[in-house]
């Protein structure tokens, strides 16, 4: 694909539409190492964004940032069973160093709850030492076979929060709080409605006790697993001796959580708002919330433009515009560059448009054009960007809902999943055989046991007990299917 | 060293009161990963602050941020070959992954030239797509036999920028303005004066044409590299095929440079501030500006002494300020605790205090107090950080002065070396083997050629041409040795 060419429609092919926006947008590409990818400014400038979003609320809620080796001694994965299981597949291991084998390989990490709470071992003594509330932004690798940019990469970038409380209470609390912050991040700030519950014990994280989720429905109608927030219980205290004196003087193991987002919310946002003219960006994370193109064909009303355009941007205060006066591109070409990047809102001003004292504001969402009297270009342009940002929320919200199905039989099952696909409310009997049976035939997977407050659900889903769909033995609730990324 | 101890005296044992300053902050500790530390809450928020420094002025310099693989294959690390002879022994290498034996081994990146030149060779097609203008926030390992906290370890955090230009002369200016704003950040933002030169051949970069550097004097006297600007000539372009048509249509080599700074400029910040009751931290950079200690000891007097402290630290519009109320440590603990974090400034609030509507405020590098009204605390505070900041800058300054000096014979110069240390000016004839000689004999190397307008520079110490100081043969100019970190 070349310079100014259209992306793949997404109705044509989804996966082939991905790889174009990402590439057309200048978001990430791939690099001479195999299954890594090189994440290009605009791309970064967007995960910048993110973890701005994300890292104001983990202040706000009393968390710190530290930083903790990226090796971890392969000894050290073992130490907690699950997790080495759930890991060892996907490790990378550095075997020498400065020209020497060395004599214990280590481990880059994958995540790091073996590296971070043999620190906690050493810090924790007393109930005043807790809670530890630490977050982390990093780089981890897993040795991934199939890899796309974004949605799954050998090495990505995320934050990852390690707590460690004096109480199961305390822990649980903490895990679903943070739970709530990433679903008020997918909701509110990428404009992506999410379903929030708990993962079944074949999905849950490997050392976890409970894995809370939020699952957003991508373009495709397929799920993807947005963050995760785990309730660790007392697997790694025990297994790394992280133990404290409480008030009665007795020695107590910690409890603990841990969570994360990563770079593969930026697939989502692209999969979740992208059209066939590219990306679209919610205002909110988008790097460049409005450009400002000005127009002119004669020399002589390139003076009167460019000074409009110049005071139109100036007049943006708090938000974030660009102006863009380079003259070896045509405005035509402009406008399908910014498009293609996702930008919000697009302020065109042109010679009428200076003599009219107006300005053309064209929102990249639903493609709607209107004059505005230039005075109050900056009031409407934020008025807009909100506007989009919501109705994108909409739209996105109406696509799960006209994509959500609650299925009693297993027929039902089976021919939404083959016909145009979605999220799946269906009872299921808590047995793992089942699940994995309904894999194996239909490649979709228990997404959540979702909470009653979640976002997306059907009428009449949580309407009390039921029959597995597919053993028919009985089941308390509906549970979300989906095949997914 | 246990709870409420003091830190080693400073003269006593240099590298012992490094040790104690870095664990009684709480800034880092040792992992059990060997070499690799972990950097503890208030150490990496230091770091941070470090960052949104940095960060802000390669902005208004026209950088972008962007993220490159960890992973670099074996064989581009060889493209070089300055680049491969500089970093094979420091080389970390991942030789499995998934479970298997990989094809060609990665490295882990010891720096990114090799990895990003490989992208930029596609980026770059044309003199419109110059100049390319990118940093990136990473992690880098490079394997070292001897490590200490911030100062040198295995994986460190840095900011490392690439660029590509059309002209030898655009990449000279960009090598230099990005000195430029290192000596702005270590000088504004660190209050540490540098030395501002150029390294001679034996010390440059690998794959280097010119390295700048920014030279900084410890508390003992020794000098420590603070970061480096490369002007990279047209190496890697010619290694990696990085090609420009320029406007003549003739296929041209990009000039590059590269420039990063690292959280080893903490340890110069602990290292050249720091006094025998802990850490001093430059008030732009501390974490935390200002403690407030509310104190009372009969229960009827909290109330308005805590009220007096709130109040106190609400009017500290902008600054950052912290209540320390705990219950369950004394006015004396905290005083010692903050200290030794070297919180800039205490204010503490009193009975009498809130009697007088007057509050104290403490400086942490003079150690002096005042009472000041309370209406009046919030300014006076921040004038008291106004004045922390350029007095830590002037002691650094005077201290460096007091520990620099001329030498003409090399008697002299090794009896300065012998004695008191610090840096000295010294005529050489731009030899490496005299240079190798010196170094082998008094274990100091040349830290820089140093720029006309640097800081630091003895009067007379640029009277024009004169003879080696070991070899006696002509010399243009005098040069910066120093025993270094």
């Amino acid at each position: 694909m070349s310079e100014g060419e259209q992306v793949t429609p997404r109705s044509e092919d989804y996966a082939a539409w991905y790889n174009d926006v990402v590439q057309k947008a200048e978001l990430a590409e791939h690099s001479p190492v195999r299954g890594c990818m090189v994440i290009r400014p605009y791309g970064y400038a967007l995960w910048e964004n993110v973890q701005r979003s994300l890292d104001r609320r983990f202040r706000e809620t009393g968390h710190s940032n530290a930083y903790f080796p990226l090796f971890i001694p392969e000894s050290f994965i073992a130490k907690e069973a699950e997790h080495v299981e759930g890991f060892s597949p996907q490790l990378a291991v550095v075997t020498h160093g400065g020209g020497k084998r060395l004599e214990e390989p280590l481990i880059v990490r994958p995540t790091s709850e073996t590296i971070i709470n043999a620190s906690y071992a050493k810090w924790v003594r007393s109930y005043r030492d807790l809670p530890i509330l630490i977050n982390q932004w990093s780089n981890v690798v897993r040795w991934e076979l199939r890899t796309r940019p974004f949605l799954r990469t050998l090495e990505f970038l995320w934050q990852e929060g390690h707590t460690a409380h004096a109480t199961r209470e305390e822990a649980e609390e903490e895990a679903r709080r943070m739970l709530g912050i990433y679903r008020e991040f997918y909701e509110d700030q990428a404009a992506i409605p999410v379903i929030i519950g708990t993962k079944t014990e074949s999905e849950r994280f490997a050392g976890a006790d409970v894995t809370y989720t939020v699952e957003a429905m991508m373009g495709d109608g397929r799920a993807l697993q947005g963050s995760t927030s785990h309730h660790l219980g007392q697997n790694f205290a025990k297994a790394f001796g992280i133990r404290y004196l409480d008030r009665n003087n007795e020695l107590q193991n910690v409890w603990q959580t841990s969570w994360g987002l990563s770079t593969r919310s930026v697939g989502a946002i692209i999969m979740v708002h992208g059209d066939d003219q590219g990306l679209i960006l919610p205002p909110r994370l988008a790097p460049i919330q409005m450009v400002v193109v000005p127009i002119w064909s004669a020399p002589e009303e390139e003076a009167a433009v460019r000074a409009a355009a110049e005071e139109a941007l100036r007049s943006m205060h708090g938000l974030r515009a660009h102006l863009d006066d380079r003259e070896e591109q045509t405005p035509g070409w402009k406008f399908h560059h910014w498009e293609q990047k996702g930008v919000p809102l697009r302020i065109e001003v042109g010679p009428r448009d200076v003599e009219r004292s107006q300005m053309v504001l064209a929102r990249r969402d639903t493609r709607d054009r209107e004059a505005v009297p230039t005075k109050g270009v900056a009031r409407r342009a934020g008025e807009l960007l909100d506007e989009i940002q919501s109705s994108l929320f909409e739209r996105a919200l109406a696509f799960m809902e006209a994509h959500t199905h609650i299925a009693d039989d297993f027929d039902a099952f089976q021919e939404i999943l083959e016909g145009e696909g979605g999220f799946i409310w269906a009872h299921w009997c808590g047995r793992a055989s089942c699940e994995a049976k309904i894999k194996a035939r239909t490649k979709a997977t228990i997404r959540a046991i979702p909470f009653p407050d979640t976002t997306g659900m059907p009428s009449g889903a949580m309407d009390g007990p039921g029959t597995c769909v597919r053993c028919g033995r009985p089941s308390t609730e509906r549970v979300v299917f989906a095949k997914a990324y």
